[in-house]
């Protein structure tokens, strides 16, 4: 038996160490960055809102006009005995569809590919480490860069194209910050590296609506919110109104809902984590427990 | 010895086949397209102006801010050592610098990784085949995207971010068409899917300077141009401009000159060939022969 602990991958029906799990240089998911791909959370033993992400992902795939091979449920039986056979109780789960090798010497047609689906998971990544988050994270609006336009690369089809985050993150890293937020070529707030942005105005937050992922912890963190009985606005949040905000606070899969304590050299809620930031990222673990959402892991056989 | 005349890869000072080469799927350069490219060719056995190649890809990982451990002569070594190896005579080579794996478990910093660099090579590939280009090429202006904007990934820095060019590929192939070109978002003519887009009016042709590739065949076909006693204007190309052109063509390290003779559903140059294009296009097949430029790949030991 390999050692699984670090991580394992499904590929091509084989599970295997995640360390060994590779593509070819020459697949188009590589050199065109052609891959549409999603990661649904393992939190106590339980896939997270699995057919919320199956259901996105199955979207991107759709969109991007890969046919891998395998439908819904054989990629759930992939994930099922991927995770299982890791061990994992708590674990980032990626589900990739590559648009794969073109076998046909010289074709440049992307309907020639072999498309196909892999998976791998690791131990549960936090996006932001669990005691930074806790006491709320620094974020730095990049100011080199924009976030990549909609009509460019669909944002909401999950995909690689990182580009613009990462000069984003080098800028962060450079003036002392955590991670970055981008704008839009308008001046409006987007999202940043793995995560979607939340502003609170009195009794409403606020999150954008186009240009970027729909996130499934966004959907969360925006149910968890209509339950607390604050009022949800989804829509443009342009960085002049985004200055004004009482709290702002991140939402992703890896890790749930993140405060942020300070945006450049503006400080919000008195450099602490908001009260409704607090309260929903204690909310979002206690609905990592909530059975309706939970899909057990099945013991591997 | 391994047979490598499908094409070959130098990965960590190993020389292995084609069919073997790949990247971890954990690894940046696949996760976040975190890549820099270019790719030479070599034809009748030597590598053609390797100097200009080699100068854009160390600007490329300069400007990624990568240290991939190895200089500029580490890295003609390498692709000596690999097209020597694979025996192949003409050539598409290909070197990468890519972010690599974050050793630190949780890390999100993009400074964390470990930068390396691999190479590989196949043979001459031919973005448009022979035959097409020589009675000319079609070319479908997509209506759905924009070419990622140079504020959001910058095109100087040769990169694998192209869903903006797949999604532009599968329309030309939906209606009938070659390949495929990108308008910027105010309306410019910039380029396709690896190569450059040229215009010819009277005696000047046009192409494109800002939010594309500065690619090495677009230089050449300027020196050739020029060599011919046309004028060149680099500059911007409104697509209104771009319809009135006598002769359209492309330029690709993947073919030379490529002339092109239908764009959407206008015909150029009464459908075939123009006079301009079919002699630039004999041109480069000459220059890629000019012992100036060539640098002969050196015999393996």
């Amino acid at each position: 038996m390999s050692d699984l602990s670090n991580g394992a991958a499904w590929m091509g029906g084989r599970i295997i160490p995640i360390s060994e799990a590779s593509l070819p240089v020459t697949d188009w998911g590589l050199t065109h960055s052609d891959i549409g791909y999603d990661v649904v959370p393992v939190w106590n033993g339980a896939f997270f809102r699995l057919d919320d992400y199956l259901d996105r992902f199955m979207a991107s795939v759709a969109a991007l006009r890969m046919q891998v091979g395998m439908d819904r449920q054989d990629i759930v039986n992939a994930l099922h005995a991927m995770v299982g056979a890791s061990g994992l109780q708590a674990a980032y789960v990626a589900m990739v569809a590559a648009r794969g090798r073109n076998p046909i010497p010289g074709s440049r047609d992307p309907r020639d590919c072999d498309n196909h689906f892999y998976a791998w998971c690791v131990p549960y990544v936090h996006i932001v480490k669990p005691e930074i988050a806790n006491r709320g994270t620094s974020v730095w609006v990049a100011k080199s860069v924009r976030r990549i336009p909609k009509d460019s690369v669909n944002p909401r089809v999950k995909n690689y194209h990182w580009g613009d985050f990462t000069s984003g993150l080098f800028e962060a890293k450079d003036n002392g910050f955590e991670t970055t937020l981008l704008l839009d070529h308008d001046g409006n707030v987007t999202e940043g590296p793995g995560f979607n942005v939340f502003a609170l105005f009195g009794d409403r937050i606020m999150t954008a609506d186009q240009g970027v992922l729909h996130g499934i912890t966004r959907q969360t963190v925006i149910e968890m919110a209509q339950e607390r009985g604050l009022r949800v606005d989804v829509g443009p949040l342009p960085v002049s109104a985004f200055w004004q905000a009482d709290e702002v606070f991140l939402s992703s899969s890896g890790g749930g809902v993140i405060p942020v304590t300070r945006v450049d050299d503006r400080h919000f809620s008195n450099g602490a984590p908001g009260p409704v930031a607090q309260v929903l990222r204690r909310d979002y673990f206690d609905w990592l427990e909530r059975p309706e959402y939970r899909t057990p892991v099945r013991s591997p056989r």
